[in-house]
C-alpha cells in the first residue's frame, strides 16, 4: 500500500517536471523547436534518473498502457499511475500560470494548419501523426528496458529519443504522445486547445495499443 | 524463416523512421544543419534500441554491405535486409508526402555547388566525399560493436557519430551515406536529384567496402 | 588529513571550472539559452569525471548540504567542501574579469523582471523558482547516484539534468541553483546582484533541505 | 614493430578526422559556436570508438605527452603517435582545401583581439587560455580512463569535454588544445596564423604537462 502511494507520487513529480519544464520551455522560448525538444526529453531524463527506481518512470499514460498491456503492470497500478500522472501535469499547468502571470499560451497542442488538409480529415491526419508518433516512441521503449545490460541507461536512451519525436513532429501537432501532457495545458488554456484534446487523447492510446501488439509479433 | 522475417521488418521499420524523421526535418526547418543532423543521428539511437535487438539495427544497405564483407551477415541476409531497408526508405519518403502535401522538396541528395569544380569532375568529387564519410561512419559502427563492454550502447554512439558526419557534409552532398535514404526520396522527387541518385548508391558502398578491407589490416 | 585536503582541492577545481566556463559562456554569447545551458551542464559532466573519484564532484555547496543530510558527508567534510567551492567559484569569477577585461557583466543571478510580481514578492517568487529547480536537480543527483549500476555515469546524468533545468529558469531568475555560482560573480559586479544574492543562498539552500527529507519519504 | 605502426595508423586516422569534420564545420558554418564545437567533440568521440581500442585515441600530442609522463606510452610510443597525429592534421587541412577550393580560412587559431590587452601581452594571455584549458581538458582524461567502470564509455565523455572546452574559448582563442590541430591549418593558411603557432605548441604543452604533475599531487 505505502509502496502503491510513494509509485503514485514518483509518477506525479516526473509529470509535473515534464510538463513544467517541457511547455514551460515552449512558452518561452516561443515556440524553439530544438529548444523545445530539447527540453521534454532531458526532463524524462532527468526524472527518470530521479524517481524511474520507484515507479519506472512513465510520466505518460500511454506508456503505462503500453506496459499493462505487456503486463508489466497491474489494473490497480494503471489506475494510480495514470491518477498521479494527471494531477502531476496539471500542477505543472498550474504553476506555469503563476510564473507566467497568465493562461493564455501554456504549450497544449493543437492540430497544425500545415497539414495539407481540411476540417475534419485534418484532425484525422494529425490523429494518425500522434499515433504512429507513439507507435515509434513506444518502441524505443520497450526496446531499451528489455534487457538488463541497457536498462541502467534507458531513460537516457528514452530521453534522447523523445527529442528526435518532438524535432519531427514539431510542425504537425505539436507533438503529445502522452495524453496528459496535452489536456493539462488545454483545460487552462480553453478554446482551440480543448476542443481537439480528445485527438491527443484517443491516437496516443492507439499507438500504444498497437505497439504493444506489435512487439508481441516481433517477439519481445 | 520466421526470425529472417522479423529481422526484415525490424530493418524496415528502423530505415522507414530514419528517413521520415531525417528528411522530414530537412525538410520542415528548411535545412538547419544542426536540427537536421540531429534528427537523423538520434532516429538511429532511437530505433537502434527499439529494434536492434532484432536485426542488430543496420538500416542502410552500406552498413549490411559492410557486414556482410565481415562475414557477420549470410547471402540471403543482406538479400532480405537490403529489401527491408529500400521498402522502408520508400515508405518513409512516401508517408513525408502525404503529410506534407507535396513532393517537391523530399530532402533528397545533390552533390553541391559549393564544391570547386564542374560538371562530372563535380559529381566525382561529391562521390569522393560520401566514399570518406561512409568510410568513416563504418569504422565508427565496426568500433562501437567489437567488445561487449561497448555493445550495450554502441547504438547511441552510431547515433551521435552520424551527427557529426552529417554536420561536416552538409553543404557539400546533404549527405547520405546510405544508398536507399538517398534514393528514396529521388524517387519521389525525380529531377536532378534522380538523374544523381547513382552517386549516392556506389560511392557510399565503395566507402563500406573500403571500410571492411581497411578494419581487416588493422585486425579488427 | 591528506585524504581531507585533496577532496577540497577537487571542489575547488571543480567550481572553479563550472563557474568559469558556465557564466564565462553566458556574458560571451550574450545570453544564449541553449548555448549557456550546455556550457554548465557540460562543465558538471567534465569535472564530473576528472575529479569527482576525489570528492563526489559536488561543486556546490547545495549537494554537499543535501548529502550531509542523508549522512554521506560528515561535518568537517560539509565545512572543507563549502569553503573549497565559496573560493573554487571566487576563482573562476576573478579570472573571468581578467579575460573580459571588465566586472561589468559576470553572468550573476537576478530575479527576472518577466516573473508577473512586484517588489518582495517578485523576489519571494524568484526565490520560489529556484527552490523548486534545486529540489528536482538534488532529486536527479540522489537519483543517479543510489545504485552501482547508474553511479559509473551519474556525473553525465547530472550534467545534462543540469542543462534543462537551465532552459527552464533562464529567463525566470538566470539560475542559480547553487549559492556560490551566484555569489561569486555578484561580488564582483555588486548593485542588484548583489543585493539580491541572499535570495540565491536561501532558497536553493532550502530546495536540498526539502529534497533531502522528500527522498527520505520515498525509501531513498 | 606491426602493432606500433597499427597504432600510428589508428593516431593518423582519428587526427584526420578530428581536423577535417573540426575545422571543415568551422569554416563552412562561418564560425557558429555551438555547431563548430559539436563537431570537434563528436568527431572525438566516433574516432574514439573506431580507433580508440588500437591506439587508446589520442589524436593531439599534448595527450600523447600527458600519457607519457604518466609513465602509459613509451618514447619511442610518443614518437609514432606525434608523427602519426601530424601527418593527420595535415591530411584533413589538404583535404579541406581541395573540397573548399581556396586555402584562404581553414579554420586556424589565432589569438582574439578580443582580449583586453595588446601586443605581446596578449599573446602571452591567450596563450595562459590555452594552458587552462588544456589542462583541464586532460584532467577530464585521465578521470574518465582511469577506472575500469568508466573505460568502456570514456570517449564519450572526452568527446562531451571537448565541447564545453570549445564553447568556453571559441572568442578567446578559437581553442587549439591540440599542437597540431592549430599547426596544420596554419601551415596552409599561412600569415599571423603561422606567426602564432607557437603559442598553439608551447601552451597547451605546458598545460599538459601541469596536468600530469597535478593528478599525480592528488593521487591518481
Amino acid at each position: 500500500m505505502k509502496k502503491l502511494f510513494q509509485k503514485g507520487v514518483a509518477e506525479f513529480l516526473g509529470t509535473f517536471v515534464l510538463v513544467l519544464f517541457g511547455t514551460g520551455v515552449a512558452v518561452m522560448t516561443g515556440g524553439d523547436r530544438l529548444v523545445t525538444a530539447l527540453a521534454f526529453g532531458l526532463s524524462v531524463v532527468l526524472m527518470a534518473f530521479a524517481v524511474g527506481h520507484i515507479s519506472g518512470g512513465h510520466f505518460n499514460p500511454a506508456v503505462s498502457l503500453t506496459m499493462f498491456l505487456k503486463k508489466k503492470l497491474s489494473t490497480v497500478e494503471l489506475g494510480v499511475y495514470s491518477l498521479g500522472q494527471l494531477l502531476g501535469a496539471i500542477a505543472g499547468s498550474g504553476l506555469l500560470v503563476l510564473f507566467l502571470g497568465s493562461n493564455a499560451a501554456l504549450g497544449a497542442n493543437t492540430v497544425s494548419a500545415a497539414l495539407p488538409q481540411d476540417g475534419f480529415v485534418e484532425l484525422l491526419m494529425g490523429g494518425v501523426v500522434e499515433m504512429i508518433m507513439t507507435f515509434i516512441f513506444m518502441f524505443a521503449i520497450l526496446g531499451a528496458t528489455r534487457s538488463e545490460k541497457t536498462q541502467p541507461f534507458a531513460g537516457l536512451i528514452i530521453g534522447l529519443s523523445l527529442v528526435v519525436v518532438i524535432l519531427f513532429g514539431f510542425d504537425l501537432t505539436g507533438v503529445g504522445v502522452n495524453p496528459v501532457r496535452s489536456l493539462a495545458p488545454a483545460l487552462f488554456q480553453g478554446g482551440i486547445a480543448l476542443e481537439q484534446s480528445w485527438v491527443f487523447i484517443v491516437f496516443p492510446l492507439l499507438g500504444s495499443v498497437l505497439a504493444a501488439h506489435a512487439s508481441d509479433q516481433l517477439d519481445f
